[in-house]
């Protein structure tokens, strides 16, 4: 990846006006069964066609080319990886707005689930993490899964993901998580703890709704509906990595804390003011 | 498509064994939002993103790469040549087998609506065709359109387009036949007139329901419910193309016409045997 994969895209990228949009491409993808957490078959493919014009117009060797596009091809998880820092730079744009009660990330070590709130600051709030449910590989069980770990629940802090299961009813039995009807009401049940609707992530299946968008604390504490983030779930032993899929639900007490750390800011600000 | 597009796909499937396989290529791509009648964008970017590494592989010059790949990561409706092909064999394929009431074709000329039965040979049975309802291009209106048009209805023959609707709820929208539930409607409704589902064509939002196969004469007859065809429409006016999309329904005349053929032709083999 260092010394072929990125080298290439970088060549291919000087070919564009700034580098590839990729809200309008997700804004595709969301329509073609990708929830860019377990499923990004779409935009991966989406991402290849896009690429491999602008590949061919560089002066990159033709065996490298083919290298690079026969990779593209068969990683149908590859846009994962920009996905994730598409949903970060969002977010972190959200984080300039030092207002209200929105997550602006979720992330977990393993053992502790931490949260940031927009009205928080650089804050982190935390809780242990919970155990996911899943389906694992052939071979592998639960017993030797890795707590809930990882940086890509970004994905779902953006709306994505477990909260946009929807957009994605094939992911809903690779995680085990039921059938149609069942993706339907996650997404349903995430609507209740978002300020609102991605008008820019229209979901087809969803008779056309956005996105959940903007995961508000107060929702969450006031219903006990906590997020639910659509994982890969890795081993404990180093080096074997992704042994399965699943589903996991943030735990509720950090999202208990950052409320009472808003409470008391805006009671200290009631004081003050 | 003939000096360049042509050639250079042929050279990169020199580069496989025995060619693309498309049946895998279509489950794929109905489980991302494609009918492929009127959406194909899914299918288009798999299989641009199958050819990419191929074609660098060829010995065919760089420029006419990048032209090719440019090509086919712009234009959506692509596979919809491959998908027309690839019914128009499985329904051949379904000729050979000379009994029963299965629909193998069903074509329109502008005038006359045509099908063909597994069970009696080679004879088309023909109707008026009826005027498509849909949406019109900017500019565009009813009063300039052809009548209902063209082979392309060998993909409903095979149960995808308008039989499908429920896989690509984005095409509901396009072709002016409502929201999500109509989609559901629209592929129940169908689901009516054949004799099965397509244990191939698993369709995610229809809770992995295949997708309909096999038209059947006499479930048509006996419901009155004909075949919804997903149409591209086109101008009265020759050399101006597409101005519109649309859903037109096969007239019953020609399933009626075709099962008084059938019963004939079992009451003469009863009064033969």
């Amino acid at each position: 990846m260092r010394e072929i994969l990125g080298p290439a895209l970088a060549h291919a990228l000087q070919r564009t006006e700034g580098g590839l949009a990729l809200t309008p491409l997700i804004s595709q993808a969301i329509t073609m069964g990708d929830e860019f957490h377990q499923r990004n078959i779409a935009a991966s493919a989406l991402f290849a066609k896009e690429v491999a014009p602008l590949l061919a117009r560089t002066d990159v060797n033709r065996a490298t080319i083919a290298e690079v596009m026969q990779f593209l091809s068969e990683t149908d998880q590859f846009f994962l990886n920009l996905a994730m820092a598409a949903c970060k730079s969002v977010m972190d744009a959200a984080r300039t707005i030092e207002e209200g009660s929105v997550v602006t990330a979720m992330t977990r070590n393993g053992k502790e689930f931490g949260i940031r709130v927009s009205g928080l600051g650089d804050q982190w709030f935390t809780a242990p993490v919970n155990t996911q449910r899943g389906l694992y590989f052939t071979g592998y069980s639960q017993e030797q899964a890795c707590p809930d770990l990882g940086d890509s629940a970004i994905l779902e802090t953006f709306g994505l993901g477990g909260m946009s299961m929807i957009a994605a009813p094939g992911v809903t039995r690779f995680v085990g998580a039921g059938g149609f009807s069942d993706a339907v009401a996650t997404s349903e049940e995430m609507a209740e703890i978002v300020v609102g609707h991605n008008s820019n992530l229209p979901i087809p299946t969803w008779d056309f709704q956005g996105a959940p968008l903007g995961i508000d604390i107060r929702k969450v504490v006031e219903t006990s509906i906590t997020p639910i983030i659509n994982t890969g779930i890795a081993s404990l032993e180093p080096g074997v990595g992704q042994i399965g899929a699943g589903t996991v639900r943030a735990p509720l007490g950090c999202f208990v804390k950052a409320v009472e750390a808003l409470a008391a800011r805006y009671a200290d600000a009631g004081a003050q003011g």
